[in-house]
């Protein structure tokens, strides 16, 4: 690639952006786009502040960038919560490292590459050299200069490394101190028991009533067996989907009846009030599910939610080993009571074990064989072919600038159309794995994701990028050093376009401009009329957009001192992220909870350590911070319950406690002719905590 | 090797073991020899009982074996100790794998094998037949029979599964049950507390009380602070011997009175007499002992033993992380208070980690480099050279007896002699590496022995009978299966020998003949004439005995389908093992803490299960039992607990604890002359606990 194409694309993506960027301040004020751009708005009820359609909504301003840009780090952590906070220094910290780097590599790495004359010099116009003549590559062979490159790496490092220990240290603070500033909540006091040795004669409840009242005698408070309940769980869902439905017909009382025939897909039968029809549905759904509540006692698992008096108590049965038999009376923390991930219980121990096995050999499979559909789909965009399959798109082929789109862009929007399937096959996979919580399979899901895109990305092309290698080079794993040593800095022209084009463009597009929910949103309005009837708030897709930010940071780290033409790129990219995402996150509400950002912390740090910095140094993080991610420790423990015993609200939270963990499927469930119309009274379990 | 020379090997090694049984017969009875073959009667004085000379005591009686073979495993338990059982078990599980193994291998195995015809069929004569004949190498290329040696394999495999876990079980339920029925114990009540942070302007001891009884209020009962006490130990190690000395010359006050010169090396200078010299000397030493306690205050190193009221609150303190800063208030498990190894805490962090990275080095280079040595040494005994440098001894060295002793034997002696040194050289790295307890050094010392006997034993002579390959072997990584396949089977032959000769004889003439102490003891009482004089107890070399066993254990399950000939040598090693053990063992005080047979297990067990089945069954095995020989479980701690509250003696127990671990420099020195003459003063300690 030369200089000028560089400089093309880069002027095609910016002017991409700023279209976005205009498309987005100006449709964010229409109100009909409140649900796409301001969801936590909607879900807090404050839309009907807005006014209506005026000449001055449709300037684009950029006040938001402001908004956003404002608030201080306290105030974020207070509105927004730690998860959100811990996510945008993952944008600050990435800045930090590349500001730095990007200095070192322009001011030194970028002037003594660009003069040396390994690379043919015959070129004397700068736009037309290939970027090559900035990378690496163009230093002379055995030159003195490369000890410059390799001081810069050791700096380099150095430096990653004393920010990386800040990092760990301030996040680390901040989560006790959130800790200590926390209401007493559910998960703190509360942990999960599996392999209860239930003996014949008794149920599971109350051998672990007995267990815990003989070994935790004064810290014991309550229990709540787990239940096989996937078939009630489909029932109930079902309930809450006719009831939200039924909910949102009842509030547009001004629409005329409307009806519909109860035959087949609405299209036969006689016509019925299509409000009576589905109350009357309703109630049938209902009545299921009593009946099968009542049923369930039978369908115990051998495993419970035990809670305890202080958060100490909950420590000493999480920490130490309870039963003689290692394989019984097992512990772990428990999630957030809306975080459990019930249908994860119905499964016994060896369905399990097989699930695991499956879903790790699927994503192996995923992850090596993905690029074999995509390279055959890619082929399709060869225009002889085309030409020969559809002849009379022939003339329209012919014209430069369809040939170009085609050749040019079919292919990457094809692969972009492809990962973003990813994610959720990903999150799918990982739900299978027997992970209790939503979280855990969201970090689960983040990892794999990580995996996939370093494999598929970078690797893949670094190596496609000489094909002839391809295969030969896993026959002969003695040379796999020096093929990557010759494809890595060769594919650095590459990877700065990447920055630009899936970097700048699709962040500005999916995440600030969120084209999908609003094209999504405006099908909806146009063709089923429907706008607003079954609004579910979104929340960051933590999964798909930390792998990716994490994968930029290895493009950056790599190609650092290969080819440091690429950290202006990196560094525009994480300052649009930063506003962007602090614009998002503020309007978003974040449903996840402060487990899983900090988990996926202590996944992320270490696997950006894994790539930023030697293993030794690693080590001493892990071994340094990683502790405080897992568990509180008793110095902490011992405070906060001190703290508690002076709380007069204690009492009412441990009632709140004993039925926290009751499920969604124990709750008793409320005829729904009695709500307010906005909350699901078949969620009560989520109002109660 | 041909059949016939096994067989004659084989005799030769039969003759050998039955003169040391016949020997040891013997020698057992003679009252001069007691300290040697029964130290335990010796330490516990029961040594009077024992008659005078008498022609009875000459003749040979298997009276021991009979003895040795009657008690019981409770007997055993309640006599010797759990380490020793455990010890024991690991000869019963060999026994019983090996016999099944056996049974296969030599009624299924051999025969198909032997009437292989792969290897040349032309010697009809059995006894001049390669042993080849009996090993796999003979099964035809392709040939159908193979299905039979993958069958036995995995039945073989499939029946160690079952043994590995029942034994588990087994070990680990009578861990429990002496845990039960173990009296109080300081160790089980007390955890060890290092990184103690200690802000300035209080000394250490204060922050571990304010820290203590802050965050334990109910269970915190004491600390004993850790000092830097090198030198005062060296102090007091000196004046015990001294003190060990002196009483045993006033023991024997019926010897005239001996004079010594108290000048250099006791050669010159005036006369004085031993007894005064000996007392002055002490004197002297214990007022130097004195001044180094009084001047210890501020040698405080940030560590700590801390003990708790229950063993449930030290268990608690042991689990779960105690201060915010994960690299601070670290706590472990204490070991006994007698198996602490104080010399350790005078290390810096620094220096400790700098310790253990010499000593892997050291490990590494000693088990890799060992080989170099011993080969140019055996190189020596080529005959030719020695002819050539000692041209006197050629007469000699020309008679066949010589020549083939030389030739035959001397390799293997000095094989033998330069390996007798790896297991202290291995005890004084361990002792480098920063750990706490003996029996922790016994631990890394006797791992460390086992890698070194596999490597060194099994690698190089494997690879060392094809010599050719040894060094190109490493630069093709490809071929390394291949060579092993055809290399491990023909060396099958070598390792019966090494059984024969290795297993049987050694282990009769070092353990039970105990060739070694026996010569030194009677080296001693002819020269030194002073028998008695500073005795010793011996215990069992865990460190070198179990990787010698466990290697025996490779040996016979690497063979087992390979040239099951092996068996039955490894068997009649196993029986006699298991005999003589018992033998010892009940003759020698176990002065090891359970911690160290019950943490080697959970070494060996792991270890032998690598070597013994798939990684699978293992990491199984591992999760399973695992825990249970780290800590003990909640249930046990409780239930153990709640009995001490009954017991009247406790309060007695927690008066001891207070001192137990103030360390042998901290104790307060009483004067020799006050002492009964059999126990050390110096070690109040000991009996305190």
């Amino acid at each position: 690639m030369i200089l000028s194409a560089l400089l093309t694309s880069v002027g095609i993506n910016l002017g991409l952006c700023f279209l976005f960027f205009v498309l987005y301040s100006i449709l964010r004020k229409q109100p009909g786009n409140i649900t796409v751009y301001a969801p936590r708005l909607v879900a807090e009820g404050e839309t009907q502040q807005r006014g209506q359609f005026n000449l001055e909504s449709l300037l684009p301003t950029a006040g938001w960038v402001r908004k956003a840009w404002q608030p201080s780090e306290e105030e974020f952590l207070s509105n927004v919560g730690l998860d959100a906070v811990v996510y945008m220094r993952i944008f600050t910290f990435s800045l930090k490292v590349f500001t730095i780097g990007g200095i070192v590599g322009i001011f030194v790495l970028l002037p003594v590459n660009y003069f040396g004359d390994q690379l043919s010099h015959d070129i004397s116009d700068l736009a037309s050299k290939s970027l090559d003549s900035f990378s690496i590559s163009n230093v002379n062979n055995g030159s003195n200069w490369l000890w410059i490159h390799f001081c810069a790496a050791y700096l380099f490092t150095g430096v990653v490394c004393y920010l990386l220990y800040y990092e760990y240290r301030y996040i680390s603070s901040k989560r006790i101190a959130y800790f200590y500033s926390s209401k007493p909540q559910p998960q703190q006091f509360t942990i999960l028991v599996r392999g209860v040795p239930v003996p014949s004669g008794s149920t599971c409840g109350e051998t672990v009533e007995s267990f815990f009242t003989e070994n935790h005698p004064s810290t014991y408070l309550s229990h709540s067996v787990v239940r096989r309940s996937s078939k009630l769980q489909g029932l109930i869902s079902d309930a809450e989907k006719l009831y939200r439905r039924l909910a949102h017909l009842k509030l547009k009382n001004h629409t005329p009846q409307e009806f519909k025939r109860d035959g087949f897909l609405g299209l036969f039968g006689r016509k019925v009030d299509i409000l009576d029809h589905y109350e009357k549905k309703l109630e049938d759904l209902l009545d299921n599910v009593r009946l099968e509540q009542s049923s369930l006692a039978g369908k115990e698992v051998p495993a419970a939610f035990v809670s305890f008096k202080s958060r100490l108590g909950a420590a000493v049965a999480l920490h130490i080993q309870q039963g003689v038999k290692p394989t019984e009376w097992l512990t772990g923390q428990a999630p957030e009571p809306q975080d459990v991930h019930w249908p994860f219980f119905s499964a016994s121990y060896t369905k399990s074990w097989i699930c695991k096995l499956v879903v790790f050999i699927a994503c192996v499979a995923l992850t090596i064989l993905f690029l074999i559909p995509v390279v055959l789909v890619q082929g399709l965009t060869n225009l002889d072919q085309l030409e020969t399959w559809f002849p009379f798109l022939e003339s329209i082929l012919n014209l430069t600038v369809v040939s170009e789109v085609i050749t040019g862009y079919l292919p990457s929007l094809i692969l972009q159309m492809f990962l973003s399937f990813v994610p959720p096959i990903m999150i799918m996979f990982s739900s299978f794995q027997g992970y209790i919580s939503l979280s855990q399979i969201e970090k689960s899901a983040c990892i794999k994701v990580l995996w996939f895109t370093i494999w598929n990305i970078f690797f893949a092309n670094v190596l496609s990028g000489s094909a002839l290698y391809r295969v030969n080079v896993f026959l002969e794993p003695k040379e796999i050093p020096s093929v990557l040593a010759e494809a890595v800095p060769g594919q650095a022209s590459f990877f700065i376009a990447y920055v630009v084009t899936s970097g700048w463009t699709s962040l500005l597009s999916s995440e600030l401009f969120r084209l999908t929910p609003l094209m999504k949103s405006y099908f909806k309005r146009v063709f089923a009329g429907k706008a607003g009837d079954e609004f579910e708030v979104p929340s960051i897709p933590y999964h798909s957009d930390i792998p990716k930010i994490l994968f930029f940071g290895l493009l950056g780290v790599t190609y650092f001192f290969l080819a440091p033409l690429i950290l202006p790129f990196l560094l525009v990219y994480y300052c649009m992220g930063y506003i962007i995402y602090r614009n998002q996150v503020s309007g978003m509400p974040s449903f996840l909870n402060i487990q899983v950002i900090l988990s996926l912390m202590s996944f992320t740090h270490p696997s950006s350590s894994l790539i930023y910095v030697a293993p030794k140094k690693k080590r001493y993080c892990q071994k340094r911070f990683l502790p405080i991610f897992k568990a509180y420790p008793q110095e902490c423990l011992v405070k906060k319950d001190r703290k508690d015993l002076n709380d007069p609200s204690i009492a009412e939270f441990y009632e709140a406690l004993v039925t926290a963990y009751k499920g969604p499927t124990l709750m008793p469930i409320q005829y729904p002719g009695s709500s307010d119309g906005r909350s699901s009274p078949l969620l009560l379990h989520a109002a109660q905590v």
